[in-house]
């Protein structure tokens, strides 16, 4: 190798940070030490779900096969399979060759404009409280909101609550929204998983002046969340994100670069091809496995399951009183898992702590197991709260 | 809707940002105004190809159809589709049912397995200047890192200068990270694809000290960059990088949630059964091309075609003297581009001024075609340079 005595070592600098000095340069140039550290933006990366679930303890119960009702991942037991017509357009979109090639970071053109023909209609070219159907407390809403705020969040259908907003709910949230000139940004993915006694409301087609960003994909309704294939619908009509927000979501394309292209080009006969009977056929399902959740887990004492309306979970309040062994949802889960080998996602992972997240998408006799599971688990540890033998009577 | 007079509105803040003073509070609230303003990470996003190409006059000449060598896109005309076998693990993945559900961000194991599998190899548990072989001036590399310097950066075989470095040139490389305890990100995308007079060495079979990040995926060797299958391979034997580097780079898996589940089932049957045929008719063929628009290119006044050895791209000097109409290689390919609808990427997108970038991927009779038209455009822009009328006469 050539000879580099010239050029200061890395060494220098970081033994006298103030100078290079030539003195310095003079002393044999020891080795310089390896130090590489992570970026800022890795740093920065926090998912609170995993946070907690990574420090869970689930060692099951060797004795009992594992049922995991916590993550929401409709294809985990092949009992919901997408339907034909989407796997025979992937096919499609293979075979003819056509899109094996680059397209722009935000999606190719026709996609785009599948995606807003399917979502087009005349109308439109939260937080929770289980007591109000999870419904957002308002005031505190408006009283939240100061110059800080960036936007509103609104969930709907509701992960993890499976709860469906009422079009008069929707509207006083747009009014917020509207009174303070903040922009909504809904994430609408379980969009239309909704039980018949509900209907979804897309936020858009209940305001014309609050621009409004409209977040949907593949993911649940199509049942392929393994696709990574999503949207941003931009509702504006009064131009009030203007370029700026527009080219900011460019731009934050082109880190992420697209969905898979052969995905983009089966989009046109996935929305256009999919019979409603395989949309009516999940419903079914899901709102039938609900249904037989929220029965088994009601009669459970000391549970508190809250009736979902759509989406693929039900969430389940627990009466920390009666389960005084338990500091907390965390520990509660987690000794469900060590004993009954039944896996649920503590709810403070959603900030909602007390409460623990089924879904509901596993097949029937897994679900009915894990509620039984679960039933043993909460007799064994339930406990009179003091004062309340009435209740421990029944 | 409910009374929010007691709420301080967000005007009343925009207005006397030192306070919300009671007296404010009686003022009638006056509406507050929409600001929506993108994030600092949109704006930060910065493609330096995109800048200068996205601001280029390409308006072509409407009499001759559009000949575009700018993006290295190998699928745009159909002459390269990628191997049956390729097209075939995708509809085994599909048919399989298997890869629709959630993955981890960082892929899944069995996919993470192959591909370790693939490119493991005993010895492995830039810049440039094209009169050396487009290899780095060590001397300048070594005096450019200080405390500042987070890792090299290595592109080889590389794009856009089409160079394959020799193993004596990768171990200099290698020694100036060692010595200056610099990691490398070594971009190996276009690994294996050199032609036969050249050989590709994996930066990470020739040192076992340098710790080294190789990014590789399906894209260009498979022929399918829009499927966004790639992967970060981690050469790290004396465990420099640690667990905070590795611990980083999960994080950041988290922010783009990884490729499409489909491409992860389809891994192992690509890397495994896609016929050494397929490779070798790839690059038979992009042999041939590199040669047809050297040889083409090397008899035209005013150009310096520089042969590549690998990957898809050809550089081509442009004696900006001999040109004295155009400021710089943004204007000449833009004026290449109206009067003869050939469009190349001006190498200032890769701060290599008065060179511009061909693409080789594109049909040989449009090869032909195009340096044809290269030629026509040349010659009517082609003058003498002062003081040098001797080439002029040639």
């Amino acid at each position: 190798m050539q000879d580099h005595g010239s050029l200061p070592s890395v060494l220098d600098v970081h033994v006298n940070v103030t100078g290079r000095s030539s003195v310095l340069r003079k002393v044999k140039s020891r080795k310089a030490r390896w130090s590489v550290r992570p970026s800022e933006m890795s740093n920065k990366t926090f998912n609170p779900i995993r946070a907690i679930v990574d420090n869970m303890k689930v060692k099951p119960n060797p004795n009992k096969t594992m049922i995991a009702l916590s993550i929401g991942d409709p294809t985990v037991f092949g009992n919901l399979p997408t339907d034909p017509e989407v796997t025979q357009a992937m096919k499609d979109a293979l075979d003819s060759g056509k899109f094996n090639g680059y397209v722009p970071s935000i999606g190719c053109l026709s996609s785009r404009e599948e995606v807003a023909s399917y979502y087009h209609c005349p109308e439109a070219p939260l937080e929770a409280k289980p007591e109000k159907n999870w419904e957002i407390d308002l005031k505190q809403l408006e009283s939240l909101i100061d110059e800080k705020t960036v936007c509103l969040i609104v969930n709907n259908p509701s992960n993890p609550c499976g709860s469906v907003f009422s079009r008069r709910h929707l509207q006083k949230i747009l009014a917020v929204a509207a009174r303070q000139c903040v922009p909504i940004l809904a994430d609408e993915i379980y969009g239309d998983m909704v039980f018949s006694d509900s209907k979804f409301e897309p936020l858009a087609t209940l305001s014309s002046n609050v621009p409004i960003l409209s977040c949907g994909g593949l993911a649940k309704r199509w049942l392929v969340p393994g696709w990574r294939m999503g949207w941003i619908l931009i509702h504006d009509r009064r131009d009030i994100f203007g370029n700026e927000i527009r080219d900011g979501l460019v731009k934050l394309s082109q880190r992420i670069l697209g969905p898979c292209t052969l995905v983009q080009g089966a989009l046109k006969s996935i929305l256009c091809r999919t019979p409603q009977e395989f949309y009516h056929n999940t419903l079914s399902f899901l709102k039938s496995n609900a249904d037989l959740c929220f029965g088994a887990l009601a009669a459970i004492p000391g549970l508190r399951p809250i009736r979902p309306s759509g989406a693929m979970y039900l969430m389940v309040g627990i009466e920390m009183e009666h389960f005084p062994e338990f500091e907390n949802d965390v520990e509660f889960t987690e000794q469900l898992v060590a004993e009954q080998s039944v896996h649920c996602l503590p709810a403070t992972c959603f900030e909602y702590p007390n409460f623990f997240r089924v879904v509901i998408t596993v097949p029937e006799v897994m679900m009915l197991e894990a509620c039984s599971r679960i039933q043993e688990f909460c007799e064994q540890h339930y406990h009179c709260a003091e004062g309340s033998q009435e209740e421990c009577d029944k």
